[in-house]
């Protein structure tokens, strides 16, 4: 069956109307209260009992009536006869005539067996009524509640030993694709062979399923053929509610996925005007959903958000909020809105996910994006919110608000956003800055870039790395030329002093000895960013040599950090790049070392007691971190 | 072992210092990646692998030598010889020498089988290189995060197989108490006989276990025999590392808990200054923390927040935050402040936990407290969010702002507050009215409170049923000497006539005929609080009769709703009360018609358009709703 024009390229809300329109609710199901914890509610419940179901007794004493005690005072006691009397621990019953109870501390029993009081009671007194908490008869929990530890105990209490909740639909998520290596396979590799992936996704779209409390079974992954994956469809088909299938969603050659939802199902839609996630498309087979999620992982997660959570709503309660549904699905903890602290420049047309990070600078919430690759799931990783930007949306100028839903609590007191430049040895530092209260996010932006950052109040704290060509003198001319000569309101810290030099190829097999080599025509590097300044550096011993920035091959070509340039030699895209020690050492490349440099933190004097800051620089004393940054290599500390 | 004197009715500060002395975290455990969803991470991660592990190609393509292609453009095709290219699927390797793809649209196989393009490509074009997402030997996860889908999915990607997380520390929680009747038991038991008490805390502990994330084994019931608990408790703390005993924890006679701690184990503390809560006690056994929670199951609750989780926490990753552990805890979902509805007084000297419900009024979020017993869970189940008032707060006067910890998301916009009179039908519509995307909560304050709290602005909505005297007309005459004459800004809306009467026991053995039997010696009465129109209804037949008020036994003795009142005939507290036919048949008492009355909603004419209001209106039409009603009897819907 081919698709309807109005159901290709389609913007997300539109796709939404495809499935409460297709999706069918299952059947409401009735679960014992031991098993139907976290469930939500299909009907109200009203208390078939009363609590208490008697009248008990509210403290350990003795049950009597209450006409028999006025007057009773510790100057006049009142002496009640045996049997007129009984015992009730604390939610013991007081049996029928009595109503009344009264302590043990205000009444002795005499040697003849009577009961002495000095207290009078009155009807009801010390007693817990029949019905007090819940009254049999009441509502006691409704439609659409959600079963907590709470009212699962209260249930039960009021007698309700089964409840009628919501059914969880059955889901199956198949695997697809000729390179895809199952997880314990993958794992093993060591390295894995060039164009394997590991079967990974299963892991994300299991854990959403865990964290939103809905069952799914994995099935082993089928291979990209269409027939194998239309039978097995079928086949699975009268066992789940809801399938979904991973990759083929593309226009590849070995793409086959929906192709597959045509011939044997009703197809619903396909493709969403949304990025990631745009090669998504639904169909019906035997009246279930059929769901094909990308292959790329951040796009499967969209597409989890974006499609499956809302079908899993439909199936199972017939309707879904379509303002909360996406932060449910991502597992939001609330909302906030940030100001950009960069120009944001969107696809219109396109409903776009964007994650960030986020941090207070003067009292004010700020974000920034994350990279925003399909195929990477690091940035969703790391970020704190989420922002989805709706189809009309094109730039956004810095300082632009921006509504994002929180995936995390944000430490706005203690977190400092650090922006500068990149080094390894400082990346280490967040955990041990974490032990003392404190939390960092790290930005790199090159030397240069933190240092206008922190101009600009778009950071507590950068680092840098400049060498001044003129003088030779590292860092205080360019901070004079930003924050003034006498740096008024900047701390400055020596952190250490790190070697920096080229990084080589393993076994340097084109003889590069001197910078002047770098200038060979058989030589072609990679460069560092403008403003960074390992890329100063370059330039630096470049004037120095005399040599032309545009002789050298690959002086345009860019990168941005250490390791980045470092993994470019080791995969051949360049011959040299300038870098530090610990970059080449962790790759097993040379490396030929040409300056030791300061690395140095600055900050607001301002932000001295911030939080951030105080774990900052008491972390950098951490004796356990030193020691990680010693067997790094190339790092020199400061006399003390 | 006895305790110190300063480990004696304390506050709950004290208590977690003692904790934080006392119980040491577990090992760290090293976990498979497929196993630690929702773990926490004990060290930072560094990535063994890079992501993609290869040069990969971006697209379908045939991957070549940027070099060949300068000047391909569709006027001038360059053509490239079989051999100097290959064909490569998205994700394939771009396999050396060839640095870039070109896409299928700007390319075609020639006859002779080489490569006419269109389009020049630059070194990398189309490639997602080597560590482009992930670099091998970068930070990828730290100490302390939570291992999310998303992170688990990544550390599979980079070749993580086993993260290094907090242990689950193994608990056991164990029932005592002779008159625990089992859980299936309890629920078989119709009616349960007086003084037995279903096992419903196991259901309590072992939701927030589950929602916390730890495991927790519940062991059958102990009889109140502390050989019997003190013989198992040592069997037992060799196979957990934490042990919670429920209940046996007062000073009553069968109250064994703190003794056993005391004669098996190191006692830590005993008595909480907090209310609920307040006998609660900690102990070693065996260097185990042991934990006496209270058998109350709101006070079991307050316990598990206040102290079990702490006591996880320390067991798993030796600490936690005291700003946010009593959240996280009670699984808040956020924070909000509210003003008082009403004035509070709580107990001075005591932290106290406070259930309220609340509602966004004219702009403002108002809340009010819930009943505050410790043996109901209702009130928990009901809260929107939790007030931990300090030690020395006393009485809170209306208005003050309570910061409350939210337990579900409160629907603010569409929220209303109903204040008035209580009806069993009407108790029924919240549920219509969220189907309609309104929500209600109802306060039972009686008619007359109801229109008070209307006047005051402090409630959406009210209903009332009042009886003037005098006129012999409902309604109206109290409506204007509280709002004016013409009922400025009131609209009105009757919902239905009900059946009001004198609830009488089971075949009326009294044989009471008449309200003039009322004041017969032999009969007593249950009332209904000043202000109910059930209430004033009462007076209104009392006056016309001439009988004084003073003459009635049981006059001055109240209850708040019809149900509460049935249920206090029924269990032989009083002879007869005034109250609706529906109350009468749900207990199965026999009723005697007096009078049908009109039930009306009352509310402000600028809520019109309020969500819940709009909602609550359409409700009032919904046939499922009607039917119930009339299932309920004594209910006549007013002509249309």
């Amino acid at each position: 069956m081919a698709l309807v024009k109005d159901a290709l390229h389609i913007p997300l809300s539109r796709a939404w109307e495809i499935l409460e329109k297709s999706v069918r609710p299952l059947p409401s199901v009735r679960s014992s209260i031991g098993e139907c914890s976290g469930r939500i509610l299909a009907r109200d419940v009203i208390s078939p009992r009363n609590i208490p179901h008697y009248n008990a007794s509210a403290m350990d004493g003795y049950a009597l009536s209450s006409g028999d005690t006025p007057g009773a005072l510790p100057s006049s006691p009142v002496r009640i006869e045996k049997g007129r009397f009984v015992w009730v621990n604390t939610g013991g019953e007081v049996p029928p005539p009595f109503d009344g109870v009264v302590m043990t501390e205000d009444a002795f029993l005499t040697e003849e067996g009577d009961l002495s009081i000095v207290k009078s009671v009155v009807s009801g007194e010390n007693i817990r009524p029949l019905g007090e908490d819940v009254l049999s008869g009441s509502v006691i929990a409704r439609k659409g509640d959600s079963i907590t530890p709470v009212l699962s105990a209260l249930l039960a209490a009021a007698g309700v030993g089964e409840a009628e909740v919501f059914p969880l639909p059955r889901t199956l998520y198949i695997p697809t694709g000729n390179e895809i290596a199952p997880l314990g396979e993958w794992l093993a590799l060591d390295p894995p062979p060039p164009g394997r992936v590991g079967e990974t996704n299963s892991l994300l779209v299991k854990g959403y399923f865990d964290r939103w409390g809905f069952p799914l079974d994995v099935a082993p992954c089928l291979p990209d053929d269409p027939e194998i994956i239309g039978a097995f469809l079928e086949e699975q088909a009268p066992l789940y509610d809801m399938i979904l299938v991973s990759a083929g969603s593309a226009k590849g050659e070995r793409d086959y996925t929906f192709e597959v939802f045509e011939q044997r199902g009703r197809p619903l839609f396909r493709w969403l005007l949304m990025k990631p996630g745009r090669p998504a498309a639904a169909a019906l087979l035997q009246g279930k959903p059929l769901i094909n999620l990308p292959g790329f992982p951040m796009s499967t997660a969209v597409i989890l958000w974006s499609l499956v959570f809302p079908a899993l709503q439909l199936l199972s309660q017939g309707s879904f909020d379509r303002e909360k549904v996406l932060s449910e699905a991502a597992l939001a903890v609330g909302r906030t809105d940030v100001s950009l602290l960069q120009t944001y420049s969107s696809s219109r047309g396109k409903e776009e996910w964007v994650r960030f990070k986020c941090a207070e600078i003067d009292g004010r919430r700020r974000g920034y994006p994350l990279p925003s690759a399909a195929g990477s799931l690091l940035p969703l990783a790391e970020a704190d919110g989420l922002a989805l930007f709706p189809l009309e949306s094109a730039e956004k100028p810095r300082e632009s608000l921006i509504p994002l839903m929180l995936l995390r609590d944000v430490p706005w007191r203690e977190r400092i956003l650090f922006s500068g430049s990149n080094d390894p040895a400082f990346e280490r530092i967040v955990t041990f800055a974490r032990k003392r209260g404190g939390d960092i996010i790290l930005r790199s932006v090159g030397s240069l870039g933190g240092l206008a950052s922190l101009l600009r109040r778009e950071c507590h704290a950068a680092a840098c790395h400049l060498l001044d060509g003129t003088t030779g003198e590292y860092n205080t001319p360019f901070l004079q030329q930003l924050f003034g000569q006498d740096l008024p309101g900047i701390r400055r810290r020596l952190l250490f002093y790190r070697l920096q030099g080229m990084i080589l190829k393993k076994g340097n097999p084109l003889n590069i000895l001197s910078v002047e080599d770098l200038a060979r025509k058989d030589v072609s590097i990679i460069n560092r960013q403008p403003g960074a300044g390992t890329r100063v550096l370059l330039d630096y011993f470049l004037s120095r040599k005399g040599i032309p920035a545009g002789s050298i091959r690959g002086y345009d070509v860019q990168c941005a950090t250490h390791f980045d340039a470092a993994n470019r030699v080791a995969l051949d895209f360049a011959d040299a790049a300038f870098g530090i020690k610990s970059a080449a050492d962790a790759l097993g490349l040379d490396f030929l070392p040409l300056a030791e440099e300061p690395y140095e933190l600055v900050y607001r004097i301002e932000y001295d007691d911030h939080p951030g800051i105080t774990a900052l620089l008491e972390a950098l004393e951490d004796r356990e971190w030193r020691e990680e940054v010693d067997r790094m290599g190339g790092y020199r500390w400061p006399e003390e």
